[in-house]
Formats: C-alpha cells, sequence, structure tokens
C-alpha cells in the first residue's frame, strides 16, 4: 500500500521549483492540508531552515502548508504523525546521514510502507532505494551507512545523463559508473532522466512523465530503455 | 623528501595510456627499473590482473617493469621493498577499500613521505590528498572510512570540469559539488583539468602540464585560477 513519487529532480530546465509536478502532487497529498518536509539534503550547503522556506513555497502553489522537519523537537514523533512527507534534494551523504543521526530510518520506513504519502526528489527519490550507491554526489560527509529505506527493490540514479558523442572528456560516465557498481552489487538500477518519476501506488510501480524513457541496468545485461508508462514491478 | 606525480588523469583525449606523462615518468622513475603497481581501484570493474596488463604495456615505453600488487602474498611487505610505486586510477571507493582490506595504508604512506617515487593517476591522485571526499566516483562499496593517505594537505578533484554554460542539466556543477564539500569541511581543494598534474619534489609542490589553469577551491572564498608552474605550498 506504498503511496509515492520518486522524481529525478525537483526542477525541470526553464520551468519554476515543483512545477511540472503540481498536478500529481495535489492527487498524491489529497488527504492532508500539512505535509513534513526533511531538509536534511541541504542543497548547495544551505540551512534546514533556508531549504524549508523554499518548499513551503513551492507548495503554497498546491495550498498545502510544509513544516520543516527540524523544528520538532523529536523528529521520530514528528514524521509518526505525519499525512505527507517530502524529502528534498541536495547531497545524498548528507541526507543519509541526517537520517542516521536523528534516528528516523525506521520510522520513515515504516509510514511509507503502511501508505503516507511521500513525494522523493533527486536525492530524496535516492534514498527510497535499498542503498544510495548509485548517487552522483560529492561523498563530503562520511555517514554511518550507505543503507537506505528500500521502499522499491532497486536503485534509483537520479539527474540521468546519456554520454556526450561529442566530448572529449575522459572522466567516467554516467553508464559505465553504474556498470562497475554491478561489478559489486546485484542490484537493479534505473536511469531516472530529469522529467520523469517514479509511482508507487495501489500496488503498482510505474515510470512517469514527460514521455521520457528510462534506461535500466541489470547486472550482467546489456542496458536497455524503457517508455513512459512501463510497470516496474519486474525490476527486483 | 616526498617525490611524486599526482595526475589528473591516465589519458588525455586523442592521445594512449600515460602518454603525455612518459618524459616526466622517465625522470620521476629514473632510479629503478621496476614499479609497483596497485591495481585496486579496477577501472570499469576489471580484474587486478587485466589492470596490471594495461600498466604493464604503458610502462613497457618507457623500459620499466610493472609487477601488480595483488601478486605478491604480502602486500605489506611488497610496498615495503617497493623503489617505485604506481597507483592507477578507476573508482577511489573500491581503491580506498582495498588498501584498507589490505592493511598497506600506513606503509604506503611511510613509503612515500620517506621519498620513494610515486605515481598517482586520478583516483590514484585522489587517495594523495587527506581524504576522498572531493572524489567523482560512485559509492558502489562502503569503505571503512573516507580518509586517504594525507601526503599533501589539500584535496585533489581529478577530471576537474568546467560548468557548461549551454547544459540545461539541472544536476550539481563540479564546482557546486566542492562548494557543498566546504560546508562541512576545511581543506582546500585543487581542481585539476585533465592534463595537468601536481608535482611534489626537493621541498616544492608545483602545478604543471599542458600550459593548464587549475581551479583552488578554499573555504569562504570564491574559487579562483592559478596558471601552470605555481607553487602550490601556500595550499593548506
Amino acid at each position: 500500500m506504498v503511496n509515492c513519487l520518486l522524481a529525478s529532480t525537483s526542477t525541470i530546465f526553464g520551468s519554476t521549483y515543483l512545477d511540472y509536478l503540481f498536478d500529481s502532487l495535489e492527487q498524491l497529498f489529497q488527504n492532508t492540508d500539512e505535509v513534513v518536509f526533511i531538509p536534511y539534503a541541504r542543497p548547495g550547503g544551505i540551512s534546514h531552515d533556508e531549504y524549508t522556506k523554499i518548499a513551503k513555497k513551492g507548495f503554497k502553489n498546491i495550498n498545502k502548508s510544509i513544516v520543516g522537519l527540524n523544528t520538532f523537537e523529536n523528529p521520530i514523533e514528528a514524521i509518526k504523525k505525519a499525512k505527507g512527507i517530502f524529502t528534498g534534494g541536495g547531497n545524498s551523504f548528507v541526507l543519509v546521514n541526517g537520517l542516521y543521526q536523528n534516528g528516523v530510518i525506521p520510522i520513515l520506513k515504516d509510514k511509507i510502507n503502511s501508505g503516507t504519502p511521500y513525494l522523493g526528489t533527486s536525492a530524496g527519490s535516492n534514498i527510497a532505494g535499498p542503498t544510495i550507491k548509485t548517487t552522483n554526489d560529492m561523498p563530503i560527509v562520511y555517514p554511518p551507512s550507505f543503507d537506505s529505506l528500500g521502499i522499491i527493490p532497486f536503485n534509483i540514479n537520479p539527474h540521468y545523463l546519456d554520454p556526450d558523442p561529442n566530448s572529449t572528456h575522459k572522466g567516467e560516465t554516467r553508464e559505465t559508473r553504474i556498470k562497475e557498481f554491478h561489478e559489486f552489487n546485484n542490484t537493479p538500477v534505473i536511469g531516472l532522466r530529469e522529467g520523469s518519476w517514479i509511482r508507487v501506488q495501489n500496488e503498482e510501480t510505474t515510470l512517469q512523465g514527460s514521455q521520457l524513457n528510462a534506461r535500466i541496468f541489470e547486472k550482467g545485461k546489456d542496458a536497455y530503455e524503457i517508455p513512459e508508462g512501463t510497470s516496474l514491478k519486474f525490476l527486483r
């Protein structure tokens, strides 16, 4: 009975924060006026309060209020009582570290698994997979573990980027990095392009958004594309 | 009395493995015919033996033999006896994990600090800084620590990439990521473009290679450029 929306990015090019998701978010959060915001990922190093302000402004467009998890004395209780939860993007290492430090991983997992509507963008989507081992972020803090929520049985690579055929750069492409991941791990990976999201609802898991394909990486197989609308139940 | 060469990349565009470094490597390794190769970073997930073959082929051009650290029963003893050491690029997390698993960090540090010629490329350069927290790599394994050798007092960001002004991608630029690093860490960072290297010799630390600038990031300052030939002694 998971009910979540896991987006590759909060913002698509030429648009404003969350704009392309408003219709979907109205539907996701239809039964609550207030959403608890987890600001731990601190994009660009901004403070929890600054980040919460950005989320507030975004959610005003769909007439929902946002309350920052950092403003509660007891974050575990706050999540326990939440009727909707949103984890924003930023740095996945900082995010996971914050979740561990505040001891909220088990309760967050329970709440999402028992049907509390959940929105993740970028790093906030990343943590819905079993680990953050397919993040693009820099490891600027050392978290106690790379294990994350495991709401879905596969890992997400958000902001997925195709190799640039004209590049003269010798650093690894995203595809190479994910292939290296599979030398050490078995978990399937979805390369989620900006504008795509994963919708988990009514026992279904579907690729949605912007008529975009996603790229699937399974250990021992060549990577392949799937179109918008594809069920992801096979991916485990 | 450190004597090392820390390169952004093993290979520059349109060239072959190590080719642009041959002159410098002949000078670096002038007093030894054999170099111990640390293949732990496993680029593209290739095996230690496969990786050692690549290094062997490269070093044949300067008439030096390469012996893989993985072929020794006791890697600590092997490093202790080495007259030259080369750590190749690949995945920094896999590399550091391998160094910890084999218990070679303290001896490797001692050897380089006591003057054994050392070459690092990419991930192999990354580990010369205090931590691997400014790597570009995917965290595909969880190492016991992000602490690395600390041969130099600043961190390296290898394969440094300037932001693309025409990009429509919303993922973080390299500069944004390094700025986020400085929200949580004080260590200065050098963004080392492909074709550049750092030469530590005779108590001097200098930016060298390809007439390229490097980009310096210090906490609380705007990032700035330095030209080839600049002494890096100020960076600590």
